[in-house]
């Protein structure tokens, strides 16, 4: 039987392979938790795919489903077109937390929190599988938002592919903290610190065509106080 | 005599080709202002190329140099092996500007400027060009980070590649403003808008191993200035 990846998995940690081995091993981090918490942070993915003999890398909009990203789009992209036949692809998502500024050119550097998979997606298919997805995908741009809005009606969900990114081969690499400067520089005359950086949310700007008398809903004004 | 990819073009848009077709024409953007805007509100590239048949894409710290991107890193890694052997590579940078929540699942959406560039990196050599790229480098960290640390030395230097990709095959793709509903949901009772969404800098922090009375470079204070 098929690995279910809509499933948690038990194994606390991915397996380390060839591909998802780190240079700078202290950044790796193979831990299931740290992989989830990067992705559960972040909205876009850098899925990238050869097409045409030459690499291809598009930002999409995913949403994690137990040991799975989920993905979805028009049938009609040159993507999903190809993603569909099962031709390998990385996925990267990541966050630029901060920049580091050290007294020696050589070490400066970025702080950030990546995650980086590599598989083939699997297409969802059956009519209640597909609408479950749509529903998770729904929820994961805003709390709410599957019950809040009109569901798809057939030709809309006809229109649309939805592509299971297996968490099989999988890496988290983390940068936190401040410059590692040389011992002999540390008493240069330089400044030395951290630029933190962050991703917000602004408050909910309501759509000019609004007709109906309808309050911005509770959770999609919380996204304000996210990273704020 | 090759193309210097250091100076400005003089054609106002980028060519578009097969590849940097996009299938919505509306949002797509060949012009270079658009393109060298985009990139110059980014720090970080996701860097998609092939390596032993899989695709393999990694975040990378760039800055623009008039037609070009620079990007710099160890010789060791396999990203700068790879990529200085000449294979094809597509580099893209995106920014997300916020939610779309509309009266229909299906017309979800998200608003961003993004840029893809294909091409083939070239190495940047000799002691003077690489010393003037490195710099370049720098000064896109933060302003005044070239003159405010310590320059490499040659051991430094040599460990460190510097590669530049051009901006010949390059487009842009921008999707703003609120949600594109259906006509006939538009007395539907849900609420329709936008989160935006705004990546931002916060107050410097010095580090904790200052052993000198350095205040805080000017330049990188007014960084918490930009998107706050």
């Amino acid at each position: 039987m098929p690995k279910d990846h809509s499933r948690p998995a038990t194994a606390e940690t991915y397996k380390r392979t060839k591909r998802t081995k780190v240079r700078i091993h202290q950044r790796a981090d193979y831990a299931r938790d740290t992989v989830h918490g990067i992705l559960d942070d972040g909205y876009v993915a850098h899925v990238a795919f050869v097409h045409e003999a030459a690499p291809v890398v598009i930002p999409i909009f995913y949403v994690r489903d137990g040991e799975s990203l989920l993905i979805h789009g028009s049938r009609k992209t040159r993507m999903f077109k190809t993603l569909a036949t099962g031709v390998p692809l990385c996925a990267t998502v990541t966050h630029l937390d901060g920049l580091v500024l050290a007294r020696s050119w050589f070490h400066h550097s970025m702080n950030y929190r990546s995650v980086m998979i590599h598989g083939i997606a699997e297409e969802v298919t059956g009519e209640d599988a597909r609408m479950d997805a749509l529903w998770k995908v729904m929820e994961g741009i805003a709390e709410g938002r599957a019950a809040g809005s009109r569901a798809p009606n057939k030709q809309e969900m006809k229109a649309t592919m939805i592509l299971r990114i297996p968490l099989d081969e999988a890496v988290a690499k983390v940068r936190r903290g401040g410059p590692n400067d040389d011992e002999e520089d540390m008493e240069l005359p330089y400044w030395a610190g951290c630029v933190p950086i962050e991703t917000v949310h602004r408050s909910p700007l309501t759509s000019r065509s609004m007709q109906v008398d309808v309050d911005v809903p509770k959770a999609v004004r919380a996204l304000e106080t996210i990273g704020n």
